[in-house]
């Protein structure tokens, strides 16, 4: 019997391991992979106390952090499903179910690809999920937005102030999003708006040298050196059985949480990518992992167990 | 005229400002000191990717990593109050008053101080005001915890699983807080109470040896290696004028915050120890201080300025 099982060892599930540890919980993390998202990561240069760092070397410094700990870690393995019967949760994996007082749910998720060619080739060269971590990279550079609601539009406003040009690229007829910001991005010297326009292909030598796309119906190349793809999330949230109703998650698939990290089940959090936080950032992550974390300790604190 | 001034340069509000600057907005940094709280610490083990680093240390590399970008600060500066007129701020500090069109306040806080002899004398050598910080240091050591709320219970629960014995010391008759808590502390075998005692002071050589008690009218020592004060935390927010009403505080009197570290003024934002986080945590306050600075980068793009 643990007292926590956290599913996940990304910047929130590692965080969290960790402040269980520091407080004595019989701690258990399963994962498919260790550092999550970040370790996915090309350069990063917003985690604050690290200037510069690449996303596997961060994610080896939290990897390191977590076996420093008497923390026990089932890696390779994943968790299929979480079920809560009186107090206890079970967490299903492939090889058995372990059964815990508590539960933190910090399994990510990943942004969703366009599924075109060049796409999974030119990751972390030239191509990017995340405005906000990677666009300084792309200072005077030419660039292209794909994606049609508000966080295209958000990465474009972003990229405005940085590359030299904005190529935002929409299947839509019109781009949709708040009123104003479409009034910004229409009013930007620098940005050209491709709507009617299927992305095709991303291609390069080592890095991205331009996409092809189909505008209005005819094939042509853009010249960019950057193309950052905002066309959504994917959380990867276990599957939850619970006598008492469902795990409530918001319309993007996100497990629903407070500002303590709890979710709609006692004794069960979630932290980061999974949850329903405003903002998917390592540095946001590991600080809910952190929240949920002493959640739990409050928890078994405050509560009697059968 | 700044597009962003951060009020504060502890973990929220540099990491605000790296986020700001990677984001082109004008930015401006007004604080009395750099590091906040962390500088204050001491041995620190649970901020996500450094195994073990000191508090000063921690510190320096958030002050290089603010320094690598284009911010404005204004060090050794303190913010007297901010002012909000149509849509801009004026924040006023002792050399006069700058213009900005949001602000995120960092202006931390710091623990209730006891006020007895020893207390200055040996913080960081013994004497800690945070047990989750600090608790595993004293693995195997007898310990003292003063305070008497739920706070303290928290810190008494923490200890018993690490420290050998735990001295929990009220002034009241009676320690309130949590009634589950409460019985597990009772219960625990290694907590001894002492209600009606008043803490007179700390004493040692280089590192605490214990404290002097009047327990019952009654002075005496208990021989303690370890003393964590918890009897509240004290923010420390500017004043705020702004012409459609308060900033919202909390009980406490944190400034009030959303799940985005929105408070009651539009366009002010509140990150960190200053703000009504659930828990005052490094790795916490640093993911606040990115969540609010990408709000104020939102707050820009979806608002038109007269």
């Amino acid at each position: 019997m643990f007292d926590l099982i956290v599913c996940g060892a990304g910047p929130a599930g590692i965080t969290a391991a960790v402040y269980a540890a520091r407080q004595n919980l019989k701690t258990l993390v399963i994962s498919e992979n260790i550092g999550g998202q970040a370790a996915l990561s090309g350069d990063i240069e917003n985690y604050t106390g690290f200037q510069f760092i690449t996303g596997p070397n961060l994610a080896k410094h939290f990897e390191d952090h977590l076996r420093h700990f008497d923390v026990e870690l089932n890696e390779n393995q994943s968790v299929s499903s979480i079920e809560k019967k009186s107090d206890l949760f079970r967490v299903n994996t492939g090889e058995g179910s372990i059964k815990s007082r508590t539960v933190v749910v910090a399994t990510g998720g990943k942004p969703r690809r366009l599924g075109i060619p060049g796409e999974a080739e030119f990751k972390n060269k030239g191509l990017t999920y995340c405005a906000i971590c990677d666009g300084p990279i792309f200072s005077g550079k030419e660039v292209a937005v794909v994606g049609g609601g508000n966080s295209a539009l958000d990465a474009t406003l972003q990229l405005t102030g940085i590359a030299s040009k904005v190529h935002l690229i929409t299947l839509n007829r019109e781009i949709t999003g708040d009123s104003i910001m479409i009034g910004k991005v229409g009013n930007s010297d620098n940005v050209e708006i491709h709507s009617n326009t299927k992305t095709l292909e991303v291609f390069g030598e080592t890095f991205v040298s331009g996409i092809k796309v189909e505008e209005s119906g005819s094939e042509k190349n853009l010249d960019v050196q950057g193309v950052f793809i905002e066309i959504g999330w994917v959380p990867n949230p276990p599957k939850v059985k619970f006598e008492s109703g469902e795990i409530l998650l918001d319309k993007g698939g996100a497990i629903k949480i407070n500002e303590h990290c709890e979710t709609s089940i006692p004794g069960l959090y979630a932290a980061g990518d999974v949850s329903s936080v405003p903002e998917r950032q390592i540095i946001v992550a590991a600080g809910q992992g952190c929240i949920a974390s002493l959640g739990v300790f409050k928890y078994l604190s405050t509560k009697k167990f059968n």
